[in-house]
């Protein structure tokens, strides 16, 4: 789910930002979804020449696609609710990269909680992208959390 | 102070990784040393098409040059001693774009500390450069705090 959109560059041509955003929305909506097919085809693999690397919050960096994806089915096993809303969403495109920050404002109900019961939460996340022969694909997610969603020092 | 080199790949061509590790090292020596000179000539400006990004532990991003210049600034104004030493560094290049994850290992001496006493703090780094007409240049920074420096889930 997208609330808002905000501003945007790019050198990318005509469509990019919105090709991009459409793809940093499907990483967000396979983690929702626990969809580990989707969640494959988001992260650029070796054919793009790029190592896949995802910073959790609060956690150290994971190099590789294998790493990363098993980090993440992880965190799909032990979440069996888990949605995000995006807000402050920034895009820029240059060439074949591309970098979109947001905001994750997190629901979730994670194993053990009460089912009446919500988590909430909220990150900033870096998300950078590779323009490939299929796509845009994630190529750096980092994730941390943040105090004061949506304000700046 | 850099403490190892980690993992690389690199399309850039000879050299554009050695090139892109000496940027990173300009940017945390700039800041260890409090020059803002040195640091206006790390990032990227308007003439290079692209828009500064700049997250600080714990905080929402800052967008464009002035505003991420103005918080480190900030940031060296009020932190007397400040060293970094960067553990973990992987580099990656693709054509114009660089990507630097390290492990900043941070002494300080804050404002209104005993002057005999440290701070220490570790932070994950996320460093996003461009290739422009001057060089690297910084483009998005992403530090965010981490439990267990150097180990993945």
């Amino acid at each position: 789910m997208t609330a808002a959109t905000g501003g945007a560059a790019s050198t990318g041509g005509p469509g990019a930002q919105d090709a991009v955003l459409a793809a940093n929305q499907s990483f967000y909506d396979a983690v929702e979804l626990g969809d580990l097919d989707s969640l494959e085809a988001v992260w650029v693999d070796e054919r793009d020449g790029a190592v896949a690397a995802c910073v959790h919050p609060g956690l150290a960096p994971i190099h590789g696609r294998a790493g990363v994806l098993r980090s993440w089915a992880a965190v799909m096993a032990g979440t069996p609710y888990l949605q995000f809303v995006l807000t402050d969403l920034e895009v820029q495109v240059h060439g074949e990269t591309a970098v979109v920050t947001c905001t994750e404002n997190m629901l979730s109900a994670p194993d053990g909680m009460p089912t009446t019961s919500f988590a909430g939460g909220h990150a900033v996340a870096t998300n950078v992208f590779r323009r490939t022969g299929g796509g845009w694909r994630l190529w750096v997610h980092h994730a941390s959390p943040v105090l004061q969603p949506g304000t700046g020092p």
